[in-house]
C-alpha cells in the first residue's frame, strides 16, 4: 500500500505515521508514504495557496490550481489515476465496513484541506471520494488522513503480528468489545471475574460474548439490529431488555 | 486549556500537537499539554506494562497500576480529580454537540490504551467518560486523543483568529457547508456561479443557504430531522424532495 497525502503540512503526517506500529510497518516496507506539500505548488511568487471566497464571508479558501498540480505529480508517478479522498465533514462517514475496501487499492491519494476549505471545481476534477471521520470540526485534514490510514494499514497483511490480529476486534459480528482482565488476581481490592481464571474455554466464551451484547445493549443499542447472535443469545438479549424494562418500570412515560 | 495525556507514544502525542493552529495556541501559552509515559510508571525491572489477559485470547492488556499511578501523578499536581476520558470504541460516539462542554473543563485527561486495551479495572476507578471517534478499529488510543483535542482547542477563546472563526462551520444550524470558491473566476473552463460575484450580499446568502440544504439532502439526509431551516427555506426543502421524488419514478419498489 503506497499512501500519497496531499497536504501543507507534511512533517504533521511524516511524524504522525512514523511511531509505534505504523512506523514499524513503514520501516518493514509493507506501507509507503509520500507527504507532497501543496505549497510547493503555489502558482504565486509569495508561494500562497489560498485566496479570499467569492461571495465574501470569514477564512479563506484554498486555491484549485496548487492542488490539482500536487495530484497532476501523483498520477504521473505511478501511471494511472487511484482513489482520490477528500477528507471533509460533508462527505460520507467513515466506518469499519469502509476499510477493507480501501485495503485492497495499491495507491490511495488523502488531500487534506485547511482554512474554509477547497475550491469546488478542483475537487470535482479529482476527487473520488468524500469522507468524514466524524460529525465534528477540525482544524483541518491532516489527522483524519492519520486516522484513516492507521484503520485501513491494520488490513494490510503483514501490519499486525498475531498478538495484535485484527480479526476479535470491536464490531466484530457488531458488538463492542468484552471486559478485559491481566494480572494481578485481585488489585485494589477488586477481583477478576471467576470464570476467567477457571480455564474452562467454553464457559469463558459464554461470558465474553455476554458481556459484550450487554454493553452493547447500555452503551450502543442501535448496533444490536444488525449483530451476529445465536438463538441462546438472542434469548439472553431479551432477558436483558426484560430486566431493563423492569428497572425502568414507567417505559410508556418517556 | 490545560491536556495531560496518559500515553506508551508521547512523542507521537507532542508531534502531533506541535504544528500548524495547535502548535502557535501553545506557544502562545492559550493550552498546554503534559504528555506523560505510562511506561515511566512501570513496577516491572523490565519496564513492562502489559500482560496477557485472563480468560486467554490474542494480544495484550494494560495493567492495572501503572495506568493508575501515572493518573495519581497528574491528579497530585493539579490538585484536584479532573474528567479523565478513555478512548475506546465501546464509548458514547463523539460529536461537535459534546465540544463546548469539555472546552469548559480548565484540565481533561486523555487515556489512550494500546493493544487489546487496558485492564477493567483502573478504567472503573478513573475513568468519567468514554468516548469513540467513530465506528472503526485503530492501533491505539493517540490519534484519537489528537483529534478531541484539536476540536475542543478550537472552543478555546483565542486559539483561532477571525480568519478561521468557528463560528459559520459545519454544522452550523445541522447543515453541511456551502461550496466555496477563490480566484481566478474561470479556471480549466470551470466558472464560478455567477451570483457569487454579483455583489449580492441577500442573493449570495440565500444561494449559500440552499446549497447547504441541497448538500445535506443529498449526502447526509438524516441531519435534517434537526436543521434549523426558515419557513422559505422548508418550502425549497420540499421541492427538492418533490423533484428527486420525481427523477426516481418507483419509490415503492424501493
Amino acid at each position: 500500500m503506497h499512501y500519497h497525502v496531499l497536504t501543507l503540512f507534511p512533517e504533521m503526517i511524516e511524524q504522525g505515521m512514523g511511531t509505534s506500529i505504523m512506523g514499524r510497518a513503514m520501516e518493514q516496507g509493507l506501507i509507503r508514504l509520500t507527504a507532497t506539500n501543496i505549497r510547493d505548488f503555489s502558482t504565486n511568487k509569495h508561494m500562497k495557496v489560498d485566496d479570499y471566497p467569492y461571495g465574501g464571508g470569514a477564512g479563506m479558501v484554498m486555491q484549485a490550481e496548487p492542488v490539482y498540480r500536487a495530484w497532476k505529480q501523483v498520477t504521473e508517478s505511478i501511471g494511472y489515476k487511484p482513489r482520490v479522498i477528500y477528507l471533509t465533514p460533508q462527505g460520507k462517514v467513515f466506518q469499519q465496513s469502509m476499510v477493507e475496501d480501501f485495503a485492497r487499492e495499491q495507491d490511495l491519494v488523502f488531500l487534506c484541506g485547511h482554512y474554509e476549505g477547497i475550491d469546488e471545481r478542483v475537487l470535482e476534477e479529482v476527487v473520488t471520494d468524500y469522507v468524514s471521520i466524524g460529525d465534528y470540526v477540525l482544524t483541518g485534514g491532516e489527522l483524519p488522513a492519520l486516522v484513516m490510514m492507521d484503520a485501513i494499514s491494520r488490513f494490510v497483511p503483514g501490519v499486525l503480528n498475531n498478538e495484535e490480529s485484527a480479526e476479535f476486534d470491536s464490531f466484530h459480528d457488531n458488538l463492542l468489545e468484552y471486559p478485559q482482565y491481566s494480572r494481578p488476581a485481585e488489585w485494589m481490592g477488586k477481583k477478576v471475574p471467576e470464570v476467567l481464571l477457571s480455564g474452562h474455554h467454553a464457559n469463558i466464551e459464554k461470558w465474553r460474548r455476554e458481556q459484550s451484547i450487554l454493553r452493547t445493549l447500555q452503551n450502543r443499542p442501535e448496533l444490536l439490529e444488525d449483530a451476529v447472535l445465536s438463538k441462546k443469545e438472542k434469548q439472553y438479549l431479551e432477558q436483558l431488555r426484560r430486566n431493563m424494562a423492569q428497572e425502568d418500570p414507567s417505559p410508556c412515560e418517556k
